[in-house]
């Protein structure tokens, strides 16, 4: 059997980052968790750094390290989502505050120093949030970026438009200008954007399974999603919300249950209009290099199926 | 029975075009076509005006009045589009050159006095190219605006993306300073994007449907029509080529042949990356006022048999 | 002796506008006035039409020919500068409402019109306000861009900043995007920035040597001047305001008061902290075309000489 | 007598760098070097750390310690200015490689931890290139800002233009989005423009004074500034060149030696045509807050004066 692939998971739990978290943690042989990376984003950093640690502990995992990253953007001023998430980023179920610590290396050089440190090609970043962390790291460190084996992400959107602004998704949005580093760096990107998450939809038959399996984690996980998806679904008129973050887990798990293409990816970082826009030269009608594979297709009963398989063992 | 509906086109003929006014040339008793003005675009100017009065001639309507306007966009150079279209602009069929002469006055004082001299909100504008002669009239002369019945363009696209970059559309990409003077001047629009363009496709059985009619410009639109859709069915590996520009004239024939929304539509002009596209707030996550209804269905069968119909009339 | 030189003045008076234009009217051996264009600017179009045609009541020419133009900016909303030059452009002395008609036709038309009829290279347009009706004139008719002799303005700045914000002079900022068409047109252009017209300035004893002269329209242009230096005496703490706009027409009758440099200038559009700001290359550090000529020096005792004697005509 | 201030030297040497260096490093007992952090800048990283400790051995202070820090600006491509400083950076003299070492901590860890290990309020930066470093500390640790006595700068320049572009100076332009966080971080802020920069030449009599000084550090230097105000003197006809970052130094000794204005100051980070410009709102047209300390007078035979006893000392 092959060795579990080493992953750092940068973060700004948020109830979909938990799922995604949880889907990790419950994927033990497949996936090993070399430390959980927050930055500020869906809520500000000391409710970021919490919320990790808060879905750690629900999922008996206390031993998990935790490091805190960036407490704003690069360049911008910090943009949260409470009407989302909710006001502590994880509203739903009653849960416990964290009595396990924030690790004292700050984030990004945890990043740094293990990526210099594992063997070149072997570790994984799973990125949930904005990419501050990263173009951080890089920026100190661009060595590392040749060592990284992928980057796979939550973020962006195009056939499907923005959702924080017409033109740009959240985590973009957040921060552009770190967007932008990240995508000319040479890291091989996987790119979970708005139009696979909004395939994956929070039934409630769905939501049901899950709370079904009846454990401590699986039925807070049910809870949050119950919150989580309120504000979609009024939004879209759906009958439930699309959970972005965990198809970055899905996809390392099960691969086959996404489809896409190689294609270029710039950000836009000058105009108020378009400030945050991933533009995917879908059609090739440009002659830029390809620097991500963006996902368009998903199997969301298949995702959904898995999630549920996980969290059972959790 | 009602009067025919008064209307300028605006155009840059394109095969399209000619299929565009074709159909409204085919619909005398509903359309009275009051003149054609022409503009740089698909091709340049010189042969814009040569094609609006190929299609009338070979129509049987030598007696249209064809304005020039302008032969370049308002701030920025001429993109043209002969990859699509082909050397002449019309290619495909042979034709003869036209014997009917183009007008001496400016396609936009010809467009301003109209609209003074006609009640107020009686005129509607179709453009079929990109909006720098309404943009120069509205320069010229303000006081138009609030005299315009409606202006029905094909330009733009949102979750269908651009076509001429990733994120925009030919017909606004050319001159997108024009387009942003047209969207905020308070005029009633209505947009036929890429969204509804790329559903209403040339099947072979669509083009023979037309070529069966075998009349002179039934035949030589089928052959328009033969030649145009080869670009794209090679891009998007589709079995016929949208057909854009005569989805605006057949808004005014037959309006129920769409589905739409009342939006705000935003003109990127700044931004290299992004410039000329289209924000359409589709889901109202900004506070920003209504300015256009952007249509987004399209019942395409429906379309092509009154295109079909019509096309037999002339 | 020479025949007299043909130009069109376009303006937007002002005070140190009417300075310029009683400046051209008392020279009238040397500069034959075709026509005064106006555009909204300092104050609304109403009134700067109003305010040409009191210059030349004033100034005993209620013949001169006086065209509206643009009422607007090409792409921006209209910003005027009322601190500065009072309610009426022309606050200071007590002035009858004019009698004399502005011409039926645009201003517009009348400057592409007057430069297709005179003889290619003879017509020298003199502009005292933004470059918006220039701008439309070359988007209506660009042939006339190599049939006018000179371009002579009064706008931007370098070495000195700007006025109206910190990097723009207010001619350029009301309209950046006409003024960019200007600059890419290939007129050969003569630029009066703020680096000239702020070495010009309205000390005392000058004011009062035009007061001296005793007739109508020069005590009246004292107590314009009286009005106007106020604005600038109070933000530079200087001894007089600049007197901008006298300087174009200085130049057609007396080159040598004037030092200056072959550059290439660039008009920002794009920034919003520095839209409107002239880019002179004066250290030829890009290898960007020369596109005008930009005065740096003035003998500012000649040229209060020179509009004193020339005052005194009138 | 007061206790040295303690200062950390941010720079990318370059000759007028060394100069500066070797200021400080002649007044030890007012200014307490707490370590020299390089950038990349003028030339490479690689160069400028080792022209750090070529200046310190020259100066028989190989104790100084010397930390290497961002190898590229935040978000742009590295721009270096060999054309002015020669291949090495320190073109001029024939100098030794340097055996004292680079400490091995980066650049901005040192930085920051300085910043919190010192008393608040004690330390000042001074930085004489791009501001890399320095937007780094500030990303990785906010709570350095209040703790930081004064920043004081040679970057930026408004009356005088730019040099590497006609709006931009080079430190500025190199990395204008790390400018634009340390104007915006509320650190108390001296600006050291061209303004001041240009009014302190290298005349051939005051090179001569700091040659005769006969030592070795004044000689080298001596030679550093016959080959450093070549590109200069040919680019402005001048018979000197502008000696820019001691006037840092300087302003820490004798601050009466300069005259300035708080002002407003924005850096432009979106307009290729103007990017990198210190937008100074000098006359305060804007309402914005005063946010730095801009120079724009100085006594510059008392700068020079200065700088040669200082160099004596060596």
């Amino acid at each position: 059997m092959a060795a579990a692939r080493k992953i750092i998971i940068d973060s700004d739990p948020g109830q979909d980052d938990a799922a995604a978290i949880m889907l990790a943690l419950g994927s033990p042989e497949e996936l090993d968790i070399l430390g959980i990376t927050t930055v500020a984003g869906n809520v500000p950093l000391a409710l970021t750094s919490r919320n990790a640690r808060v879905v750690c502990e629900l999922s008996g995992r206390p031993d998990i390290k935790v490091f805190e990253g960036a407490d704003k953007p690069l360049l911008r001023q910090l943009v949260t989502a409470e009407h989302v998430h909710g006001k502590t980023g994880l509203d739903g179920p009653v849960v416990d505050e964290p009595t396990m610590p924030v690790q004292e290396q700050h984030a990004v050089d945890f990043i740094v120093e293990t990526i210099l440190a594992e063997d070149a090609g072997t570790v994984t970043l799973c990125t949930l949030g904005c990419l501050t962390n990263i173009a951080l790291a890089l920026q100190k460190a661009p060595e590392i970026a040749p060592r990284i084996r992928e980057l796979v992400m939550m973020g962006g959107g195009f056939f499907e438009g923005g959702n924080i602004t017409p033109a740009a998704e959240f985590n973009i949005y957040v921060d552009p200008d770190a967007a932008k580093i990240v995508f000319a760096s040479g890291i091989p990107i996987v790119m979970m954007p708005l139009d696979v998450t909004h395939r994956v939809l929070t039934y409630k038959h769905r939501v049901e399974k899950i709370r079904a399996i009846g454990s401590r984690p699986a039925v807070a996980m049910a809870e949050m999603l119950d919150f989580f998806e309120r504000f979609d679904i009024e939004k879209y008129g759906s009958d439930g919300g699309p959970l972005h973050d965990p198809t970055v887990i899905a996809y390392l798990l099960r691969p086959e249950l996404f489809k896409g293409r190689d294609c270029n990816v710039e950000i836009e970082t000058t105009s108020e209009l378009t400030v945050g826009m991933t533009v995917v030269d879908w059609w090739q009608v440009t002659g830029r290099k390809h620097n991500a594979r963006v996902m368009r297709e998903v199997d969301d009963q298949g995702f959904f199926d898995l999630l549920t398989e996980r969290l059972a063992r959790l």
